[in-house]
């Protein structure tokens, strides 16, 4: 089958490998009916060393059960399911609270000896925990909004949902990329009614209005800063969504979030060390939370307003991409010039 | 009238002042019956530069009201009151949020012309929002645990608060200094039944098991996060509450933290810049929470626990001084031949 790779910064190929197999009794081997590139494969592919054997890509899929280990009891070839961006058995100590990015027996596509997602076929390990069913004939444009539930929405949810947005917080989400847009459509199903988004893409951040977004806010660093002060009374903001990982994208959010509120970060920190003393978190009782969203906790609860077109968090795919061209979606979306890429196989 | 004031690191002098009057018609004057000196009043004990002028010392403090001004409707001369270690209108948007420490018109004692507690006598400003009434005779025996509500008793139970603890959380104290303890004796009445204590002054983690702790563990470092992890069978610490304020105790607060746990931190960060990345909050979905704690949201809940005698947090202190040698209070604490030290005027 095709797969695809990263030998380095800026070097992702298509490259046909052995097809995979079951490994494990709790094992599938899904064939892959969509996958997308995503904004957290965009850091190595700045950052990454030349590698000797490419690392295999991709975390987001939808497919369609092909085989199932004998351990496997809840899944049967043919099923449609969709895939959370980490595996996990679903019923560990952490699973069961609601942190299965966490799981004991969890784990990451494309590493430890599991293939990437932007590929034709992909063996899921802990199927039984991991995949989530789609019910019935899956209508074909529901696909890009039914692909977002394996991480781009949910992930804009999680960082909803831990920062306990609701109808009394004004929330700010500072990032308008596909997790920030995201980020904006889940405060509004949360109930939010007053949604202010930090980005500078028009066509994104207008997609953000047609998401939500009450008030867009171009301005960055400390001029975004005042702005989003201003429009708050001087009060700041109860919830900060900081859904990009970079340093300034945090700065901005503990400049501008309330004296007890919360900053709830899902853009994977692209820094280890940051402020958190008095004079930025601690004086004003500013809470900070936030991970890689435990997606697999959320899927159930959100098909049904995918199915029944309540919500139509797809509208971030801008561009279908065929895996074969997949190196160009990267390219698409790194020159900014695609919000996000879905990918056929 | 005598006063505290600090000319640098080691340098407390007791000196007297002219009494404080009425600035403004939201003031009153408060008579000092107890005082104490605080935890965090040994960070600048350790580190303030030489001072020309000395700064005004002490920031808990009980009394009687002398003098109120002609906006203060809620005091009269001779109400025995409680000071909140912040000053605060209590009615402004963040007070009604419950960050009283974040007050508009709030502030702190020892600053911006406004005296400290460790003198006969303190300017209150905001007193209407400041000060709370305790009820009718105020029994001597009692003054320890009121003086608690000021500050320290209070704080630890922002700390568990902030937290979420409750009877299904495992809760680790980090520090046994008066605070840690506090924070012990709020976990217990927020219903914690797995109380974890680091510390290694055994007369202090005495009085914690007392107070509530479950557990004792006097190791530090990588070996004190060991043995947090092994009590807690190799999972982690649901809430993590950080009583210390230096930069190994918020080390050792992200070793033990659970994946979806959280940690509050109620030590005064003697630093602004730690890890909060992927390593040790972001990859397992860790929260920081506290700050300042709003004391004056918690008193009269807290004060019916106090003159009934279901709680008594007035043991955390040890030493009795009175404020003409509270130089020697200080050094006490500072050398941890006392834990808490109470002034009498």
């Amino acid at each position: 089958m095709r797969a695809t790779f990263m030998y380095g910064a800026g070097d992702v190929r298509v490259e046909n490998v052995p097809d995979p197999t079951i490994q494990q009794p709790t094992d599938a081997i899904v064939r892959v009916v969509r996958s997308c590139v995503c904004g957290s494969d965009l850091h190595p592919f700045h950052t990454l060393p030349t590698q000797v054997a490419g690392l295999p890509m991709g975390h987001e899929l939808l497919g369609v059960v092909e085989q199932v280990g004998s351990a496997v009891s809840t899944l049967a070839k043919g099923d449609f399911v969709i895939s959370p961006f980490a595996f996990q058995d679903n019923t560990c100590v952490f699973c069961r609270e609601g942190v299965q990015t966490s799981c004991v027996h969890g784990g990451w596509y494309g590493a430890g000896g599991v293939g990437g997602g932007q590929a034709e076929a992909v063996r899921v390990p802990q199927a039984d925990g991991t995949l989530v069913t789609v019910p019935g004939e899956v209508d074909d444009a529901l696909l890009p909004s039914l692909l977002t539930l394996s991480d781009v929405y949910l992930t804009g949810y999680h960082a909803a949902h831990m920062g306990k947005v609701d109808a009394r917080t004004t929330v700010t989400v500072i990032g308008d990329g596909a997790v920030g847009l995201s980020a904006v459509l889940a405060s509004r199903q949360l109930g939010a009614e007053r949604i202010i988004l930090m980005g500078r893409h028009v066509a994104r951040t207008d997609l953000g209005r047609e998401f939500g977004a009450t008030d867009v806010v171009a301005e960055r660093g400390a001029e975004g800063v005042a702005k989003v002060m201003e429009l708050t009374g001087g009060e700041g903001s109860h919830v900060v969504l900081e859904a990009v990982g970079h340093m300034p994208a945090y700065e901005q959010a503990y400049g501008i979030v309330r004296p007890g509120g919360v900053i709830s970060r899902v853009g994977v920190p692209q820094y280890e060390s940051a402020p958190i003393g008095f004079g930025s978190l601690f004086g004003k009782n500013a809470a900070l939370t936030g991970g890689p969203a435990p997606v697999r906790a959320y899927i159930e609860a959100a098909l049904p307003d995918v199915l029944e077109g309540r919500i139509e968090p797809g509208k971030v795919f801008d561009r279908t991409i065929a895996l074969s061209d997949i190196a160009e979606g990267y390219r698409l979306m790194d020159a900014r010039e695609a919000l996000k890429v879905i990918v056929t196989p």
